[in-house]
């Protein structure tokens, strides 16, 4: 058959996107199962939107970029611009737009995804990452804020976190308006970028955000970001307002109440506390993980924000007249599983299975006899899959890290015992074929 | 603030993309964690590799499509084009040409994740979809093609399914190479598209088929598809070869005589079965349903095919002189989901949460005590999280599907006792607050 000369493709993966191995896997596995049972219990319900939106849809919502075009991935499709979803707030305000009159409201519902940034891939910052969104659409109440908070709460909890390991620190945008008011900002567009200077506190500390509300900032990488242009009269007045603990909003207040009604004490009232995007018209709220991780680079970090969220009274109004206010919160996954493989109290461990070893194909049934028997008692098993020898095979159970192999040559299938050799212990014994199961529970 | 003039968005979805609701998802999941456990219980590792990889490589590998970059989503990266996944195997090979040095072979290793295809969307034909694929890499043994027909056929029967329900399907790739021999064909790219058609008996029929294997066929919408150009002796010799069952190549004898040792008897050589990729070199599989299924417009339809398989000894080598053989197999988890939620016995219903109603939000504090208590003895409640009078919660709570309501005015406050008032019932009791959960347990 004829082929045309190949060159051979990489093997590489794109820069921002990663293979994710079994423990990771498990671990969040471990964490969705807790989120699905306290969403349950909480009353939300289950919800899919696919990857793909019209990038009309969800182009206008997007975080920290001037143009919808910037910072997805989108294609041209015969008629239309179609792009990933970025978050899974925009996806949830078109899904509500669309079904509006048969959803009962409030509508509470969740969902786990992908969502893709088609940003500058750097150190730890990923193009492709796994969230968990839990919103309330349809209400002004601030129980469901409050909600929100709790919730969040619960299921870190339920993932094995202790009261001081996190914190659930809010605020809210009516801090920001009054702070434009003060300050005489009236530009929407300059009043933004004020927003993404002060989001960025924690990751760059106030002495890099002080730039970036002023003529700009130069980044390591010699990159210069266009400030908000305030003198340093305004640049004041911020620094005072959002060191004020003590004057809270009225909608914090009331949150803040409620959390009081339900005795939910892991928070804090944190002025700092901005958000990067520009739909929030309300309470803000952000999840701080207070332990210390380690970065890629061994290095010991405070780690900061898991996630977030707030009140978005006008997302859903942007598809036509309708007065749908709502609220909700994100979890970032891979941050917070990075973050719990590094607790010392959590520990999962993948399974591997026992191998029986084969030395005459022609003895297949007797090993299938043996395999049927584990499998039967829940035991992770196989026959050797390849084709090499007794060492070789030996070689393979080891590197698996497989608990043991079981030996079951001619001379033990006429006496119907086999061998187990433990390949951490290196101990052998000859057990009875229809004790194995039992006796490979003591070693597991 | 200012704002320019909008247009309002568009609430629809892109064709061939839909939201998933609850019981859908519902589903998915318990077919999910039968996968896993089964996975487990089977010796394989869990891998994730991400959605996007270089499209040069997995581009070669696209099933039905003469070039790379048709078919699937791509975009141009700084430098180099990137695509989303088509399928689960490609992305495989990559990762083990990648890894292939630190991998213990055979390396077994499964795998869940959307992928998706950009081609005409139709009823029933969408453009993401879930996959499950489970692959051997590194070994020639056939003992690894006779387990993935195996493991497959436990997941159905966890799942429900009876052995009446579902058939797996083998024949070999040296079946069509000893085909294309005896008709005189030569040319790869003829011998594709003769596969290509011959692929398609199952959903046109033979009279079809027979257009695409000699000048060409034109389908309902018009499109016309060009023949492989084969005379009407070439056409008959196939007929005839593919209604022979008894002349069986040697690998599907030695698979099926490994389905013996493994008593398995849920099989049948099916010449038919032909596999639309290229890139198979043995023994391919399918895994059809043989229950009745009605499709999107309530017919009765055959549902055949969800998923399938085969040997691709020459994969990973793409990469470089790696010799790597490999069998896989995957699964179509969107059509298996909407097949088994129409089996009778089958029935996953979602949880609705128990209504505390509000009286009075100065009693919050009331309700929470309630509601703690509900949720603490894994019972699905919520305080009524919107803003209407008690008329508007009970239509809240009926239309919801909620189980029952809780009213706890000020005074059954005074009282201790709460009014549980079934909502399927209408039934109303009086019920000491300690004793709530208890009660509600007996209705639900």
């Amino acid at each position: 058959m004829t082929k045309e000369k190949k060159t051979k493709p990489s093997k590489e993966l794109p820069l921002g996107f990663v293979d994710r191995q079994e423990k990771e896997l498990l671990t969040r596995d471990f964490i969705i199962s807790n989120i699905k049972e306290v969403m349950i219990r909480f009353g939300f319900q289950y919800l899919e939107t696919p990857s793909f939106e019209y990038t009309e849809s969800i182009g206008k919502f997007l975080p920290d970029k001037d143009r919808p075009d910037q910072g997805v991935f989108s294609f041209k499709d015969e008629k239309k611009w179609l792009s990933l979803r970025y978050d899974l707030t925009a996806p949830l305000a078109r899904y509500v737009a669309k079904n509006y009159l048969e959803i009962t409201k409030p509508f509470k519902r969740y969902q786990l995804g992908s969502v893709w940034r088609n940003e500058k891939p750097g150190p730890g910052r990923f193009r492709e990452f796994l969230q968990f969104d839990a919103d309330f659409v349809g209400t002004k109440n601030l129980q469901a804020d409050a909600e929100l908070c709790i919730l969040i709460s619960e299921i870190l909890e339920k993932c094995g976190l202790s009261k001081n390991d996190y914190i659930v620190k809010i605020s809210s945008r009516k801090f920001s308006e009054d702070l434009f008011k003060e300050i005489k900002v009236n530009s929407s567009d300059q009043a933004l970028i004020i927003l993404r200077a002060l989001d960025k506190i924690d990751r760059l500390g106030w002495e890099e955000v002080k730039k970036l509300l002023g003529k700009g900032r130069k980044d390591k990488s010699g990159d210069f970001t266009k400030g908000a242009d305030l003198d340093s009269k305004q640049i004041e007045a911020i620094e005072q307002k959002i060191n004020d603990t003590e004057s809270k909003t009225d909608d914090v207040a009331e949150i803040i109440k409620i959390f009081e009604d339900y005795d939910f004490k892991n928070y804090k009232f944190d002025p700092t506390v901005i958000r990067g995007l520009e739909y929030y018209t309300g309470p803000i709220f952000e999840v701080n993980l207070n332990f210390e991780v380690k970065n890629q680079k061994g290095k010991t970090v405070q780690f900061g924000s898991i996630g977030g969220g707030g009140r978005y009274d006008n997302l859903v109004s942007n598809f036509g007249n309708l007065d749908c206010p709502a609220t909700g919160i994100s979890i970032g996954l891979d941050r917070l599983v990075y973050a719990l493989m590094q607790k010392k109290e959590f520990n999962i461990n993948s399974t591997k299975p026992i191998v029986i070893c084969v030395f005459d194909k022609k003895n297949l049934k007797n090993y299938v006899s043996i395999l049927k028997q584990l499998r039967a008692s829940n035991i992770s098993a196989e026959i050797y899959p390849g084709e090499g020898n007794l060492k070789k095979q030996m070689q393979y159970a080891n590197k698996l890290g497989s608990p043991a192999v079981i030996l079951y040559g001619d001379n033990e299938i006429k006496s119907g015992k086999a061998t187990l050799r433990g390949l951490v212990s290196g101990n052998e014994t000859s057990v009875e074929i229809e004790n194995l199961s039992n006796e490979i529970k003591k070693i597991l």
